[in-house]
């Protein structure tokens, strides 16, 4: 498996397009499509949230149903949620209005909206979108680099990332897109992600190993904790590869979910890295603990830490909070036992040995601290099993950004 | 029952202390005590963090295995945290200092820290501040106030509380001190509180009572949901008032519960609206909820959200935020039946009716938003059950107080 350049328009037989449509306020782009030149087996995972926006509500609607779409109309700059009978209307002739454009059918089309909760999504503006975007389509690069530029929201860059791989001699490839960055919180956030692959695979397995690969991945990060009501992370396979269909886990079935996981975890930790208004990455890795749930519960505990968050933008090496933070995650652990280390571009420090500060240096805990991208490993010493996490610091440009979002 | 000024020593056979041991880096008074003039009931609530101070884990032993205590001793500057041995070693030579001085057994001393996580507590000043806090007792509201400050993190006022009512034509009086401010979320946090009241009562319903108070109070605010290692909340209940010992759940118990109540509930507030960097007050009432369950866990996450906090801070209307908030908390309810309200000194407006937009006003949205204490109530529309939580703006000074707490 080897990482390329592009996104969503590196697969066999993917096409993109980004306009703005004039939903965001600022005149940027706001609108993309995906589209598959034939029908593509479709899976999806989508948000936890009561609250479900309207395109949220059809797409797991299509998803359930359906074994193949075509194409995914989104937008940014309007969630459509909590709109109502008018917001489930527009949704539908966003979709229609694509699909016009495209000449298929409008269950073929799914949508995906982020931005502002509570306000009518225009309806004239999107499909106007929708056919400009029909219009644009190409399978370059930098069509797919428009695409994921358009979903953005208060993402500060654009988030792509593409790999290929050999199934029986034939070159295989999944390109995705993702947008973050507020609202990020394990068990999905509004995150739109589309991810295209060219891959032969039944729906059941795709759906299968896009669950299994969320978990690791995209629901281990964590921005500011808040469950979006528009989390949507779709995949489209279009057979275009060449492979034999896989219809059973084997080793093919092994790469495809080995490379998906890259994709998703390199988007994932893309996302965290943007968070808003923050100015770190921050990794919790749990190591040598008693089950893969006690890691994953721990680390998780430690990024979300408002407390954690702000001593690491700090630069404070408040060890403490992260105990804290494990220890009211709600999983029993013996903190006696735990060792705590620190490390990033400047080093590595041991901070804690079996629940007690070490005579470490504050000045290289500082240093450490101040990395772009700071990892923090608590050992346990209770297993074999291990977790990762990761979230961002807490900023005042956080504060910033969400006492004003809508202005 | 009525509200009367000061705290911890307005019950009769109460006395109180605060003084300066040099714990605090900054010179300010860091050290309390409180006593009973003769052995008393003794009740407490403390952290479900898995990682507990020396002190609370003592303080269990001794409420657990003990009818009475008569004294609590407390510092601030230092949790006493994650110290291991040593600092179970030092937690006990402190509750043995302050013994001495008041020539009681050391098992009728709890005792309670707060301060930075994982840093040895300074034995030669505690136990040299037990001795002065001993000689320092007196029964006058000031000596409360002393107590009360001494307590104070990055508390910006002390929190006291203390209320009369009568039982058989007895006066009874509760009187406490609390102090926050940051780690405050439900299942308690970085708040001490120690109560004191004069009620002849069981020490089993004692212990129900503050159970049962300390989940509709202490337990539905939040500051960071961040639940600290620390949080102790103790009643020293001696029997001074002269009423009958109250064995049921009679009348007189439910007078009790209904002071307690009130105490608690000020004190919370008091705690919520001093959050770590807060400018104003956030109530979030649920009304007309199928059950009372559903009212708490959908008005605590709301109160929780950084993104809901971070709006409130810039006054703004985003109430989609609200919405979302309450949907991810974990439990079911119809969000299409959903009227949102907000209130201030400024005036009430409705904002959101059967889930979308009223055409309200965005001018007095504003201009209610800007009050000092702000309520969002939540019309469920689908039941007779109701709860409320406390929680606080999300600020540019909570991120500045935390990322350089230490220092």
């Amino acid at each position: 498996m080897k990482q390329i350049n592009g996104g969503v328009t590196i697969p066999k037989g993917f096409q993109a397009a980004g306009v703005a449509a004039g939903v965001k306020k600022n005149g940027k782009t706001d609108m993309a499509l995906i589209f598959s030149e034939v029908p593509a087996t479709v899976a999806g995972v989508f948000t936890t949230n009561v609250v479900k926006a309207a395109p949220v509500q059809r797409d797991i609607k299509i998803v359930k149903n359906n074994e193949t779409v075509q194409a995914v109309i989104l937008n940014a700059g309007n969630a459509n949620a909590c709109t109502g009978e008018p917001g489930k209307e527009a949704d539908e002739a966003m979709a229609a209005a694509a699909a016009e454009g495209l000449k298929i059918d409008k269950e073929a089309v799914l949508t995906a909206s982020t931005g502002v909760i509570g306000q009518l999504l225009p309806v004239e503006k999107v499909t106007k979108g929708a056919k400009m975007l029909a219009e644009a389509l190409s399978d370059t690069v930098e069509a797919g680099a428009l695409a994921a530029e358009a979903i953005m929201t208060t993402d500060t860059y654009r988030k792509e990332c593409a790999v290929e791989f050999e199934i029986e001699g034939k070159t295989v490839s999944i390109g995705a897109m993702t947008k973050g960055s507020g609202m990020i919180h394990p068990n999905m956030a509004t995150m739109l992600c589309v991810a295209a692959t060219d891959i032969a695979i039944t729906k059941e397995l795709l759906q299968k190993a896009m669950s299994e690969v969320v978990e690791d991945t995209f629901n281990m990060i964590s921005v500011d904790r808040d469950t979006s009501t528009n989390d949507t992370y779709v995949i489209l396979a279009n057979q275009k590869a060449g492979n034999n269909l896989i219809t059973v886990e084997d080793e093919n079935y092994k790469k495809f979910v080995e490379a998906l996981t890259f994709v998703s975890r390199e988007l994932a930790k893309q996302m965290a890295a943007d968070g808003e208004g923050c100015t770190k990455l921050l990794e919790m890795q749990v190591i040598h603990a008693e089950s893969v749930e006690q890691a994953k519960v721990l680390s998780k505990s430690v990024i979300t830490s408002n407390l954690v968050k702000s001593a690491v933008f700090g630069n404070d090496a408040n060890w403490g909070r992260i105990f804290c933070a494990m220890g009211y995650a709600g999983i029993e652990f013996n903190p006696d036992l735990v060792d705590l280390y620190i490390e990033s571009e400047a080093g590595k420090l041991k901070l804690v040995e079996n629940g007690m500060a070490t005579d470490y240096s504050e000045d290289l805990a500082t240093e450490i601290l101040s990395g772009k991208t700071v990892t923090a490993i608590a050992d346990m010493k209770a297993g074999a099993c291990q977790a990762t996490a990761w979230g961002c610091d807490l900023t005042y440009d956080y504060v910033k950004i969400n006492g004003d979002y809508r202005s």
